[in-house]
């Protein structure tokens, strides 16, 4: 970096890594505005300016990392052809990468969606609805076709995407099995939780 | 309560209750000595008096709970006869009413394990890891005889048990479904996601 670089305010993007940051190792609770200029190497009016409270950047944070998940989730059944079973399959693997891929953003939506205001919680919840709509009408489709054979939908969706959510928790990059190979086992699981007649 | 039950200091359990209560309400790192001495109507002094810092607390909880998690699943599966299958669903029901009976302490226990020191998550992760030595002997069990055709064993124990775990997340005792009605919906995707050969 030079020097006038260096001098340059921390910019929009570096405030936020430094709250997603700081949220989680201390908390939501346990951050102040200060806590997270001093982080991102910027004053606490620069993050003020950028995000007029605390709670701003949480809700910038979850509504972001939730929305990216569902558009990657449509992308990834749009790409997978008409088949249930291959749509369940390419949908929770997408599932499994991004909670690889963005392991501290997850972590922090799972664990403070009950820090934000009632407003923004409905919005990030209306986002997430989202998400289990689409789960919803993978795993319908496959039921409508006799290809699944699932006793109870909407717990089996809700399993799916709290096993696929979990992987952040303990993922590790360097750890034994690499993420694709994470999604591979967990697609077969879960095509096995809804009663894939696979024969 | 009479005048003279009013103006004993609180117990041991009643620090401990305003504690879970404050660490659910405010995360470990938003809460402080004296929060909790408030929320137990008590003296800071006699808070720190049973637990000499605000770690000890967490470490109680969580210990507490994981214990009476892996009582509960002994229990369960010593009365549920030899058959994997009799057993995977004794300990799926067993799992998930605790985590409807202790929600606070399930969510604090998973969400705050970080905030624990090194030797006291060491000792919970220990703790957790018979809860899961536990599912993974049960599912060992009907692999061998053939009953679960389970691909990837780890795996799937891993999803049983997250999925168990975070009904704690949501479940609300006046919502449409019944706790045990939930444990057994559970203990059958169990079962499918270990491919149960039930015919």
């Amino acid at each position: 970096m030079s020097q006038a670089e260096a001098t340059l305010p921390a910019g929009r993007d570096v405030v936020l890594g430094a709250a997603l940051e700081a949220f989680f190792e201390q908390g939501y609770h346990g951050t102040s505005m200060r806590n997270i200029a001093a982080r991102a190497g910027s004053a606490v009016s620069h993050a003020y300016y950028y995000f007029p409270s605390k709670s701003d950047l949480l809700r910038a944070l979850i509504l972001q990392v939730t929305a990216d998940l569902l558009a990657a989730l449509k992308v990834a059944r749009a790409g997978a052809g008409p088949a249930p079973e291959a749509q369940l399959r390419a949908i929770v693997r997408a599932h499994v990468a991004l909670h690889t891929e963005r392991q501290a953003e997850s972590f922090v939506g799972n664990t403070e969606l009950r820090s934000l205001g009632e407003g923004d919680r409905a919005q990030a919840v209306a986002l997430r609805d989202q998400v289990g709509a689409l789960f919803r009408n993978v795993v319908s489709a496959g039921m409508d076709r006799d290809v699944f054979r699932c006793p109870h939908r909407d717990e089996a969706v809700l399993a799916i995407m709290t096993m696929c959510t979990s992987v952040a928790t303990w993922y590790r990059a360097d750890g034994p099995l690499p993420a694709e190979v994470i999604g591979e086992r967990y697609a077969e699981l879960a095509l096995n939780m809804v009663g894939w007649q696979n024969n």
